[in-house]
């Protein structure tokens, strides 16, 4: 619940992050809609929020993406641990084998096999390169390191591999084909790995991705202004309040900069204002319309993820109600 | 102290931010000598942490400088409050009238003026716009806006003036010259103002900036990439900590991305080795020589105040022997 003195975005202390809860809803409908139940994986490094996983779980997806091994921890310890998937690797894996969960991780390395065995993890996915350059192993040695973790006893569920170097593509007919490429790539790794699973995807590509059994979507329930440019039906629901301290003749500022925005998609938005820069806990900014020292005004992050990792609660505020608080609970490592 | 557990850098999970000892040190020592005393009001929002602000305070400087409220209650709390500047204009001043310390703040308008006393805050410097837009009222109302907090029966100790806008320019002579300007404005107020403190400065100007009574620098004790290639006598003292988990054939992924490290002026450095991009856990580098999964790197920082605001604790290594871990106990607002 939102504290007792807390009722309206106006009592808010700033910056703090808020998120339109009827767009919220809207986007976790829309998707569970397009990707009922299993079909759909959410990954939580987007929110980091297991109040927000519930409400992804209510609607029907019993199993979840993590990016860390925190993350996996807090999800099990808030009673989500239906089938959590750790598409990462990490070579610490000690705090997963007692887990009350069923736990997944991804591979794709000897080394990363060992760490699942030491970590006491009986699940693994084979993580295979599909074209970004980041994790995973090549397509032709996803059979080989399938054989060699069950040879070690690991149950092997499938594969994954991530397209993010599709996922951000402003032309949907480029998204497309570079998706189709990622996924034959994929397909042909999981002829040689078997399983039940295929795990791939995100926001922008959960509609055109049709090779995948599941999607990793994440950034699809709250947006930000890099996904906001692609044609997706999901409204942009997250932004930081901020409180004008100082204008001048041309410009404004507020109380809202680089420790509470992921900046590395750019500068945010401010409605109806061109953003001049930030610095630590300021936005300079040129408003079309006079703003005055005090006044309330919406920030909208080019990145969400590292966005949430800076705050400590999410605010849930129906129109300038606030209906609820949620920590951020999954920050950290 | 250290964990128990944790007995070197090996220990250590990852990512993890960790400061070389002997360089902190010696930074902490070269600034004193440069600037004893009073001279120097270190500032507190590079570091967000009330163990190392002991360590500046224990070489002398009694004041410091702090961005949040947060910061100034943090360290009142840690019985650091002797003589604490809020050098930002903050509207919501409530926490701060009841502390068990000496409490100044910043204002550049009537709002802030009121917020100062609604605040039950008794003391204020004059922010004066030196030519970085941002907070700061115009050097020609500043004397008005001191006999406005005089009618209110607020103390005036002084001004302040950030020139920010100088702080990175690499060559000397344009970084002495615009600070120059910027102090010629800040004295021109000081004036009309009086008081005791003409307060300025950072760690680009600290050598330079003759007018101002004492200096705010907080990034010399730890230093980043972007303060690295200004000829300063201070050495890049804090990294993060990360473990290659994925090596192909051209390039590693270590487990350190947009979530551990500032990212507004860009990529961070990795020795040896070519940076190619950050993901939200990950980094993508191209090394020199081979490494292996399970090497451990060291993920130089770009921008260390964004930074550090991502992490819960610093470790002090000396070597690779772990002889502390302090708390970011400053963070939030």
């Amino acid at each position: 619940m939102a504290r007792a003195m807390e009722k309206t975005l106006h009592d808010l202390q700033t910056p703090a992050l808020v998120i339109e809860s009827e767009g919220l809803d809207a986007n976790l409908h829309s998707m569970a809609q397009a990707l009922p139940g299993d079909r759909l994986r959410p990954h939580v490094k987007a929110h980091k929020c297991t109040e927000l996983a519930r409400r992804q779980r209510k609607l029907g997806h019993r199993g979840f993406t993590c990016a860390t091994v925190r993350e996996m921890v807090g999800m099990a310890e808030a009673g989500l641990g239906d089938d959590l998937l750790l598409a990462n690797e990490a070579l610490d894996l000690r705090r997963l084998g007692e887990l009350d969960a069923r736990v997944t991780v991804a591979v794709d390395s000897e080394e990363t096999l060992d760490a699942a065995l030491h970590g006491g993890v009986g699940e693994v996915v084979i993580d295979v390169n599909v074209g970004l350059p980041r994790c995973g192993c090549p397509p032709e040695e996803a059979g080989r390191l399938a054989d060699a973790a069950r040879a070690r006893k690991l149950r092997v569920r499938g594969v994954m591999g991530y397209e993010g170097h599709a996922m951000l593509v402003a032309d949907e007919d480029d998204r497309r084909r570079l998706t189709d490429e990622a996924m034959e790539r994929l397909l042909a790794a999981h002829a040689d790995v078997g399983g039940d699973l295929v795990s791939a995807g995100g926001t922008g590509t959960y509609a055109i991705n049709r090779a995948a059994t599941e999607i990793q979507a994440g950034s699809y329930a709250l947006m930000d202004t890099a996904y906001a440019k692609l044609e997706l039906p999901f409204r942009s629901s997250l932004f930081v309040l901020a409180t004008v301290i100082s204008v001048s003749a041309d410009y404004a500022v507020a109380d809202c900069g680089l420790k509470s925005l992921g900046m590395d998609h750019g500068d945010p938005l401010v409605e109806g204002a061109r953003v001049w820069f930030c610095s630590d806990e300021h936005i300079t900014f040129a408003p079309e319309a006079r703003v005055r020292v005090g006044d309330r005004i919406r920030v909208w992050p080019a990145h969400i993820d590292p966005t949430i990792a800076y705050h400590e609660a999410l605010y849930l505020a129906h129109g300038d109600e606030l209906v609820d608080r949620w920590a951020v609970d999954l920050r950290g490592w």
